[in-house]
């Protein structure tokens, strides 16, 4: 099932996506469930899959406007430095434990939205990325537990203003600008991906592929994510894990390939669709 | 006035703290705004005021369980290496940019709730911290502007579990284990603290000072604070500024002095009154 969140003039909602269609479940379920985070968290999507079963569709896809998946996610915990490629290219050292830092919901667009540069930075760049959302909440979760935590997958653009992303130490500025990070289109359900699929991430920028990984190249894969940070924090409902980006980024091209305004880019992940952002400058 | 959020065993609420009564104002304000945050969007502080004038008082103040001051930030932003002593004992540089990193509501206490050991370390660390809470939102935000956007101050205990901290070069996991932080006792509104006022800071670990610091040495300011933050993000009301710790940390002693079950860490800063936690194991 993919299940996406999305507005109308009627205001925010959230449904299935079928084909070219978008069931709205929010309505469907007689507002039992407020928006897709509640859906998770109440385990129903067994109700929501009989609840379009069979129906007729709401919307058009292209008539919606697309949110981030989870558009109001307690945390946010991402992972750098996941690829051998990427970690090289950075010219840093592949560490025992995952790099973990944090971004903000209000630094999110869903997709087809532009993800916007800042007036501040013109080193504005994709990462490509595959999002876990977690369903079952838990704890110092066993690795071997990990792939029932998850409620589905996504794609990410893990959009990064590089020069803030380096003004110190820590990379959280450069990793947050206001919808400058891209969610999307929709989350496939883990009923569709068996634990530990192999998904092969493209990432192309106007067109042209620029990244390219399978999961099987992460060095800190999903279920160890899941074990190390839910070893700190509760994970819940709705959390998003973005697992990290591989080799290809822009800032180490020679010469750099940063975004802007006008150009289109795109994070496909085989098992789930394609997210596809145009650029815009913030004005 | 003084503004908790707190726990009775009717649930949570939020009041007016009087010397060592407590006003109820979810009660007084008949529902009206759920929580100290959605009291702070409004901006109805003055009706506050008004609901708790002349009454007697609902609670006293040793019988309710205090929770974090705003247990549902949006954000909460600490900065990190911003007193020269602490940067100087952690063999760090100053930098142009305050370092930002972020820390997850979950990882918070309030004020007499303990702040717990995860069993995987042992390095636990005080970090006594003034709290700004942000009142009226705001983007790009001038620094002359800046303190017309705060709603008021409060203590902060940032603990930080060291190893974890230092696993990669990002600091996220040690700075977010789950009830580490301490964010109390209550918030003192601006109305009663001049913009740019000299506070100080005084961090106790049973009972002996262990840092002390002004807000006059502070690196980058809170007026700089809150226009860095808000270049890059939209600051909304209710989020959560934690604006650095002095020197003195237990880390950087000789021996090193972490916490550990039994220990009381105190933060006080004189314009605010004391946030006071026990230590205890994680079980």
């Amino acid at each position: 099932m993919k299940l996406a969140s999305f507005a109308t003039h009627e205001g925010p909602s959230f449904g299935v996506v079928q084909g070219q269609s978008v069931f709205d479940l929010r309505k469907r379920l007689d507002g039992r469930y407020a928006d897709l985070k509640a859906l998770i968290v109440a385990d129903a999507f067994a109700e929501a899959a009989r609840a379009v079963d069979g129906g007729s569709a709401d919307y058009p896809l292209a008539e919606v406007t697309l949110l981030p998946v989870i558009p109001n996610p307690e945390q946010i915990f991402c992972v750098g430095l996941n690829y051998a490629e990427h970690v090289k290219e950075t010219n840093r050292e592949t560490t025992e434990n995952p790099v973990i830092f944090v971004r903000v919901p209000a630094s999110q667009v869903g997709s087809r939205e532009p993800m916007l540069r800042p007036p501040e930075s013109t080193q504005f760049d994709y990462e490509g990325e595959i999002a876990v959302i977690i369903g079952k909440g838990g704890r110092r979760i066993a690795e071997q537990d990990a792939w029932h935590h998850i409620a589905g997958y996504a794609c990410y653009n893990d959009g990064s203003v590089r020069d803030w992303q380096r003004h110190t130490g820590q990379w959280g500025p450069g990793k947050n600008f206001y919808r400058t990070g891209a969610f999307g289109p929709w989350m496939v359900t883990s009923d569709e991906i068996e634990a530990n699929a192999t998904m092969t991430l493209v990432t192309r920028l106007n067109g042209q592929e620029v990244q390219r990984a399978t999961t099987e190249m992460l060095i800190h894969g999903i279920a160890k994510q899941i074990a190390y940070l839910s070893t700190f924090t509760p994970l819940c409902a709705g959390d998003v894990i973005v697992t990290g980006t591989p080799g290809g980024v822009g800032a180490k091209r020679n010469p750099p390939l940063f975004m802007k305004a006008g150009d289109v880019v795109e994070v496909e992940v085989d098992r789930i669709g394609t997210l596809s952002n145009p650029i815009a400058d913030e004005v």
